[in-house]
C-alpha cells in the first residue's frame, strides 16, 4: 500500500513526493529530523521531540514553518491518512532549495518540510525479547552531535560494518568512552546495579527516551549516574540496553560477541522497559 | 536563462529536476560530489576529478553507473547544452531512493547521478587579484574528509560564521592545526620561501588542484614541505593562499583579522597562480 506523505502543505502519495535536486537537504545535508513513535495510532513523547525540533532548528538558525497546533494537526493527519496504528511519524525540515552555494540561501528561502510514516510493530519486538549484540566502533561523526542533522552516513556505515561482523547494531566509542549507538542512547548497569548513562554534551544526542528512562529509574528507586562510561565498562556491565523513540528500551546481551552479563536480556532492562511503555503508551496523544 | 541538468539519465531543464525524497541523499546524507572546472568550454583537469570520483565511491561502496567513456560524454554534453564557456560542473552520486534505514538498501538499487552547471567568471576573479581573508574555526566535521561526501553542512556553518565575523572564509584547526578551507585547500608560504601544505590524510581532502599545485611548484624551484601547520606559522606566514577546482589559486591577505605579510597577495602565490591556469588551460580537454 503506497503511503501519504505530507511535504510542504501538500499530501502526495509517495511516488509523486519529490524535491528538487537544489534542495540543501540533498546538496549539503543541511536539515535536521524528528522520529516520534506511534502507538495505538497516538504520539508517544509528543512534548520531547516538538521541542527537540525547535531547538535543532535554533541551533542551525532554521524556521519550522508551521506553528505548534499546525504540527500537531499534520502529525495527526498523517496517522490518519495512513490508518497508522504501530510504527513511526519520521520529519525532516531542510533549509529549502537555493542555488548551491556554501553561504546560506537568502531569509525568506521556503523551507522543506516532509513528514511520512513507517509502519512497525513497536511492542511485540523480537530484539526486545532476545536482546541484541552490539559491535564497538570509532566513533567519526562530527562535533555537534547534539543537533539532530541528516548527516547520517557515518551511522549508516557504522551500522554496516557491525552487520559485517555479525553484530545488529554498533556502539560509538571516542576516546575509549562510549558515546551512543547509530540512532539511539546506550545504557549500561553495573555490577552494583547502578544506571550509567552519558552525561549530555556536544558528543551526543539528547534523546527523548533517554530522558524519560532516566526520570522513570530515578522514581523507581534504581540509583543513577549520568556519566560518560569507558568501553570496558561496558564489556564487564551486568546489564547494557539502548533506548530509542521507537525501540524503547531494548537489551544489548552482547558487546563485541562476549555476553553481557550472563547473556540473557537483564532484570533491571526489562523492568525499565515495561515500565516506560506502560506509562509512555497512557500519556500519548 | 534556465540551465538543462542531467538526472539518471535524463536532460531536464531545471525546474523539472526533482529526486524522491526517500532518496539516501536527502534523508542521510548518502552521497558523494565532484566539481570540475570548465574554461574556454574545456574540462579543467578532468582526469584528476574522475579518479577521485572513483575512489570516492569505492570508500563508501558506491557504483558509478556511467563507464568512463559516457561519463566523459556527459561531462561534454551538458557544458554543450548550456552553451557554458567558464564555470564549473557539479556531480553528484548518492546511493538512491529506498525506504528510509540505516543499513544499505538491497544490491541493485539505481544510484542517483546528477550534473548541473554553474556558470562563473573563473578567469577574472576579484578575490585573486586582491586577496581573501580568513576567520580560523574549529574543525568539527567527520573524521573521513578524505571522502568527498555532501556533509557539508558544517563547512556552510563555518562559512556563515566567518562571514559574520568579517571574513570571506574560514580556515579549519583541528589540534592546533590547519586542516583545510571549507571547499578548498590551505598553504603558507614561509618566510624562508618554503611551500608549507599538509600531508594527506583521513584529516582533508586530497585536492586536484593541491596536488598539481604542487607538483608545479616544485618543478619551478620552489622547495615544498608536506607538512601540517599550526595557526601560528598561517598567521606569520610570509604568503598564505587556497586553491581549489574553481579558484585555482586564491591569496589570503588576511588571518583572523591580521595582514598576511605585508597585506598584499604575495608574489609567488601570483607566480603560482598564473604557472597553474596557463597549463591547466592548454591541457583542459
Amino acid at each position: 500500500m503506497s503511503r501519504i506523505l505530507y511535504l510542504n502543505g501538500a499530501w502526495l502519495p509517495e511516488s509523486e513526493a519529490r524535491v528538487s535536486v537544489f534542495d540543501r537537504g540533498f546538496l549539503m545535508a543541511d536539515g535536521i529530523y524528528e522520529v516520534t513513535c506511534v502507538l495505538d495510532g497516538k504520539l508517544v513523547e509528543y512534548a520531547g521531540h516538538s521541542a527537540r525540533l525547535q531547538r535543532s532548528a535554533r541551533e542551525l538558525g532554521l524556521t519550522v514553518p508551521l506553528d505548534a497546533e499546525a504540527l500537531l494537526a499534520v502529525h495527526r493527519e498523517i496517522v490518519a491518512r495512513n490508518a497508522l496504528d504501530q510504527g513511526m511519524i519520521y520529519l525532516q525540515l531542510t533549509r529549502g532549495a537555493a542555488d548551491r552555494d556554501f553561504a546560506y540561501p537568502p531569509a525568506g528561502t521556503p523551507p522543506t518540510l516532509l513528514l511520512f510514516t513507517q509502519a512497525k510493530n513497536v511492542l511485540e519486538n523480537k530484539a526486545a525479547e532476545r536482546g541484541i549484540s552490539v559491535a564497538l566502533l570509532p566513533d567519526l561523526r562530527w562535533g555537534r552531535r547534539d543537533i539532530k542533522t541528516i548527516q547520517l552516513l557515518y551511522p549508516s556505515m557504522a551500522k554496516m560494518e557491525a552487520m559485517a561482523r555479525g553484530a545488529d547494531e554498533a556502539w560509538l566509542v571516542e576516546d575509549g568512552l562510549v558515546t551512543e549507538a547509530c540512532a539511539a542512547t546506550a545504557h549500561i548497569v553495573t555490577a552494583e546495579g547502578v544506571l550509567v548513562t552519558r552525561d549530555l554534551s556536544h558528543a551526543l544526542l539528547p534523546g527523548v527516551t533517554r530522558a524519560s528512562v532516566l526520570e522513570l529509574a530515578g522514581t523507581h528507586g534504581v540509583r543513577v549516574e549520568e556519566r560518560a562510561f569507558t568501553s570496558d565498562e561496558a564489556r564487564s556491565a551486568r546489564e547494557a540496553f539502548i533506548t530509542s523513540a521507537t525501540n524503547f528500551v531494548v537489551p544489548v546481551t552482547r558487546i563485541d560477541g562476549q555476553a553481557v552479563g550472563d547473556g540473557a536480556p537483564g532484570a533491571l532492562t526489562r523492568r525499565i522497559r515495561d515500565i516506560y511503555i506502560e506509562t509512555r503508551r497512557a500519556a500519548a496523544i
